[in-house]
């Protein structure tokens, strides 16, 4: 039985904010989904890009430099290395890819902070 | 200056049906955009998944043991090495991650086969 991802199924049974659930995998990255409102935290990736595609609300991404607003099919990769911090002033829905070895807050800890066994939980 | 993409305006300069265009890339892996309607051939991809998210129409890729139906917001990963065939009754938008190596129709050719400078073109 194949089975497909119904990706407004699966916000449903999404409950906590920042806290992603892998929901596939494509060769070594996790496709994510994770439902986000205030900030996560400044952190980066050292080796892996990290990309943020809204399925809805609105999400910015802050930057060093500057930032990144996305909205409903709009998203964005942030570069490996690159410092960045994740807010959204309403409740957000986010589709991310990750490499399965990328940790959640990066170089950093947090209260807020997943392990990958809570992420594929 | 950080630039998101929007796929719906991606969508518009999209004019030929499976010929996928990469607009963007996380890791090893690039985002596609394609446009498709009919069907592209039976094929493999020996060492690559390939992820399907239709983002409009409806999507119906066959296997040689049943078909899985996608609609918008849905997704699917065919796995390496499984014989596949993607099909559109109607005009369908989609957004593939794939492998930067992956070759667009697999291990055939035809004459609606892309090369990858096609697709980065």
């Amino acid at each position: 039985m194949k089975q497909s991802i119904n990706i407004d199924q699966e916000f449903e049974h999404i409950r906590e904010y920042w806290s992603p659930k892998v929901v596939g995998c494509v060769n070594d990255q996790y496709v994510k989904l994770a439902k986000v409102q205030g900030e996560l935290t400044w952190h980066k990736h050292d080796e892996e890009d990290e990309m943020f595609l809204v399925m809805r609300g609105e999400l910015t991404i802050q930057f060093d430099d500057g930032e990144v607003k996305l909205r409903p099919g709009e998203f964005f990769v942030v570069p490996k290395g690159v410092m960045h911090n994740p807010v959204a002033a309403d409740e957000c829905c986010i589709l991310l890819i990750e490499t399965v070895t990328t940790k959640h807050t990066g170089d950093v800890e947090t209260p807020l902070t997943k392990t990958i066994e809570q992420q594929l939980g």
